[in-house]
């Protein structure tokens, strides 16, 4: 293959939290890229998030679904790579049944496939979770390691990461995979894990811990997790899967106590909840030194920086809340 | 739960060669039961291979989309339990893509599993393939190791299986998996790997051998494959996956030697098909022998049987080819 020179990105899920995070990163680094959106903007805030990226020429944002075939060929036509961040995890959240995750992870990734095949994209990355290994059983997972998911969005992550190394191996489509642990930062919609306890913490009412608060997990910050993603779909490896973490395992008790803390609230406010799945998660994350990217953002400067933004930005979450 | 007593069956694509051996074997087996096929009849010949069971009152088919989810909901509210054999490899073959294996494959096992679900199936048996294993590394697969599939058909049925999974271990759904090895028998379509073989040397055309010829694969006589799925069905335990097999490998050229001497052809109609992956598949069968399970017929008895049957009847065949 002729030297990577990738001029117009299709982004898929580009105007969810990640996927826009991403979409900035490359337009700030790069001013000759051209990057298409294509995102079905269920959330109902998700184009006004993306308000100010409109004016930027090099920018476009197409509002569509991953399953349909005809829009996506014609996006992808126009493109020389893909990047995949669609899934029904950050729409349809809790709500979502399995048929939603196989339409919109497994049905949307295959026809971002079929049209990067079709079109000889220079790179196909699919953004997908560490969870895909399953709970943690010994050691942090590896990239190697045997893919077993336990819960619906993990297994349609991993459905649609079959895909693309079926792609690769048949087709030699250069793809690549992202195993990335959980992320956290600024305008993260208020469903989802960090972003739920930091406004939780901040309204004063009590904040959700599972189990009895002892299980693990890797959290990233956004702009680390979205940088990570740009230097595997300029340095990585065709075919490969990469491992994108801080490295460092917390409690969700020291997590909450983190937030608690930064909110000036007390430690009593946790709600531990019992129901939930005793499940902790780790990924080993050396496989990205060779790549040169390693964190730039600390847990405790990371979640700073993201409780300042939502007592900053009251009016983005609350309005969210009574959505 | 209490004891299992399954009285009607929901078998999804059971108009194909291996749900229709399956559905034969329960009519004959249990007088009553009721068996509703849900099949999309793709196969222009597949509702005429199934006239015969139309006259019989526990029998029902009904042409439909696995993807149609209302109809699929019906059908499982009927039923007390789910068996899967619908999947675009036996419809699409090689001509299919990724996305109609997305939605054959697991939009269909998503729809059949949220329906089990809703209406609280005493099983859902997922009939699935070796080689979700991937090919052959080392020793024969056990059913706890890795899922890598490295074909599309592979992919897709290993999506499916891990949705199935995720139904276990979220929703208690009582799911059974089968990882059967290739299947052959009288009737079955001549676009699959044994009757191809069988079809071309009856009219002494070059029959085609992967590889160098050297490359192993386990062969299961179709009414075993049938039992043994029955078997898993009743006698299963739960949240497990069973490897199908009569543990036998046999090479690409031996099982044509065997073929075109039961044709009385000679062996030089092989034609080694260079190109093909060198890819061989074995598994471990050793999970069905507490379930009183054991193959009944050899590769060389079966093997007669369904030559006998492709040189009786002729003109099923030969019009099939010609459609």
């Amino acid at each position: 293959m002729a030297q990577l020179r990738i001029r117009h990105l299709l982004v898929a899920g580009g105007a969810g939290f990640l996927g826009s995070a991403f979409v900035r990163d490359r337009l700030r680094a790069d001013p000759e890229i051209l990057i298409t959106v294509l995102d079905a903007l269920r959330r109902p805030t998700a184009a006004g998030d993306l308000a100010d990226l409109l004016e930027d020429r090099r920018f476009r944002l197409v509002q569509g679904d991953v399953c349909d075939r005809s829009l996506v060929e014609d996006l992808a036509n126009r493109a020389d790579a893909t990047v995949n961040f669609a899934s029904e995890e950050f729409v349809g959240g809790s709500r979502a049944d399995a048929p939603a995750f196989a339409r919109t992870d497994v049905e949307g990734t295959a026809n971002l496939l079929e049209a990067a095949r079709k079109f000889r994209h220079q790179r196909f990355l699919l953004a997908s979770s560490m969870e895909v290994y399953g709970p943690l059983k010994g050691a942090p997972y590896r990239e190697d390691d045997a893919i077993a998911p336990r819960t619906l969005p993990a297994a349609a992550r991993a459905a649609a990461g079959m895909l693309a190394r079926v792609y690769h191996v048949m087709h030699d489509l250069p793809i690549l995979i992202t195993h990335g642990v959980a992320t956290y930062g600024p305008a993260q919609p208020v469903d989802q894990p960090v972003a739920r306890v930091i406004t939780a913490a901040l309204r004063g009412v009590p904040v959700e811990v599972e189990a009895d608060g002892s299980l693990v997990r890797d959290y990233l910050f956004v702009d680390d997790q979205a940088g990570a993603i740009a230097r595997v779909l300029w340095k990585g490896d065709p075919g490969s899967t990469y491992n994108i973490g801080s490295g460092v395992q917390v409690s969700g008790s020291e997590l909450a106590d983190m937030i608690l803390r930064l909110c000036g609230k007390p430690p009593s406010l946790k709600r531990f909840v019992k129901e939930a799945p005793r499940w902790s998660y780790a990924i080993e994350t050396r496989r990205m030194r060779p790549l040169g990217w390693e964190p730039r953002t600390t847990l405790s400067e990371g979640l700073r920086a993201t409780v300042d933004w939502y007592r900053k930005n009251e009016a983005w979450w609350r309005d969210r809340q009574a959505a």
